[in-house]
């Protein structure tokens, strides 16, 4: 196992139970190589998280950012770079992203008044974070519905069988950076699920996708939702799940329906906005504790 | 839930995989409530451990202890405050005193050199833990294999049916303290095994025992072990059940047996050692990260 890297200062946060380790890296000094996340993120001989993310200036970033999938484009001072616990690399995080503005505002690197915004390098390009009383509010940019409108229409073109479950569940395939399918439930199908195995999907998308399962109060515009993520399973949050899970009961809803959303996921409350052709997502950033790494050797 | 109290510094150390949060109340003024446990212990709202452990003096316990289970009579200057991730109180923990003494001589709390030994208080009464080398050794006191002598003739006394294997298999339990169930495997059944559930135990022990699936190579003196805690699971390291594993391959190996026991777990190496009616403990403890409690909102 990678060793922890003595005297490392970090901190502790999450969004609505997504956690993260974070550390501020200006000059782009300490790269977030895999192992590096890896060893942050592991619970029990590291400090713990579900991702790890380096806060490092654009203008730094040059060879630091390792294998880079997506151009970094950006009048932003900051960079997110975010690795899953896995170490893999994730383009954005719904979660992380409010985490991380909160984060370089407690460090003092940047400052955000409420109704003030900030723009944030991600390897999916420049995010807008807003402020707004105590929450952040991300504009998530661009989605699409995966199966067309025909497949809008009948309200699903995925169907999911889960355990626990007595019918297979028609759902919608939508893109919001990354992929969601999004099933509608009843209370008892809520409740009844059971998510320690990855739901099937029928057809399968190519590259797997985080099912949500939705109870969907249209009248008063909240969903209750449950997620399954690839590769991490149940989780207590998604970011950009509640956000998938808005545009979907949306689609349900038809014209008339609710464009904001109330999303109520296990780990806390999330709000979605649908604008044109973008999603906003909006939830709040707790910092938990900063702590330094030390000797692991006693 | 318990909102985190700010400004509370705390490490963060695990022995052999198994982690704890701690903390220093000298003077008895921040009992570690049932409620304050899972706010810490808790991986993405908290700091994130198995357990925590408070260090208060013995001198300062009086009414800062809570639900006491056992009597307080000792020398010690400190006292190991523990409690469970969920906020259960645990008389004693194998891995947990290792890593309190790590933390008091980090802390500058203690003093222990090289082949020194200090006393720890417990809810389990006085331990005295040694420091040899890089690993400290703790006396984990008597023990006794519960079935009586016929059981250990014949070497079970229980039967365990565990998923992932074709047969059940017989066991050996083993109160080091707690309540242990050592049952032998080989080496295909130790990777075969499912403990995703439950083992079932016939009989089924009065409060449940910890369960240990233990590989033993008797002429090297080495286990390999894999082990399910009572109400936590699959666990990357028990240092009891390393000691109940010792006691239970000394016993099958009859007179001759080795009495020093290199006891392989998934998260690291614990050695045990057998002295006329007590038993040893020792291996590492590693202290990871020292942090403060931030205001939780940001």
């Amino acid at each position: 196992m990678t060793p922890l890297p003595e005297g490392l200062a970090f901190t502790k946060g999450h969004g609505t139970g997504n956690d993260f380790v974070l550390y501020a890296d200006p000059a782009g000094e300490r790269p977030l190589t895999k192992d590096l996340a890896v060893a942050l993120a592991n619970r029990r001989f590291g400090i713990g998280g579900d991702g790890v993310i380096r806060a490092v200036r654009v203008a730094a970033l040059a060879d630091s950012l390792g294998a880079t999938r997506a151009p970094v484009d950006t009048d932003a001072e900051w960079f997110m770079d975010y690795r899953n616990s896995d170490g893999s690399i994730a383009e954005m995080c719904g979660n992380g992203i409010r985490v991380f503005v909160a984060f370089l505002i407690d460090e003092g690197l940047a400052d955000l008044a409420d109704g003030g915004s900030i723009q944030i390098g991600t390897r999916a390009g420049p995010v807008l974070v807003r402020r707004e009383d105590q929450d952040y509010v991300v504009d998530l940019g661009t989605w699409k519905f995966c199966g067309g409108q025909g497949a809008v229409r009948r309200g699903c073109d995925v169907r999911v069988f889960a355990a626990g479950l007595e019918r297979p569940l028609g759902a919608l395939s939508i893109d919001v950076g990354n992929p969601h399918v999004v099933a509608a439930v009843t209370e008892e199908e809520l409740e009844a699920l059971d998510l320690s195995a990855a739901p099937r999907l029928v057809p399968a998308p190519e590259h797997g996708a985080n099912v949500e399962f939705a109870l969907v109060d249209q009248s008063a515009g909240v969903i209750k939702m449950r997620v399954y993520e690839r590769g991490s399973g149940e989780t207590l949050s998604c970011g950009t799940g509640a956000a998938a899970a808005g545009l979907a009961a949306w689609a349900w809803a038809g014209a008339a329906g609710p464009t904001t959303w109330t999303v109520n996921v296990p780990g806390g409350t999330l709000r979605v906005r649908m604008m044109d052709d973008v999603v906003e997502l909006s939830g709040p950033a707790e910092l938990v504790a900063k702590g330094e790494v030390i000797s692991s050797s006693n």
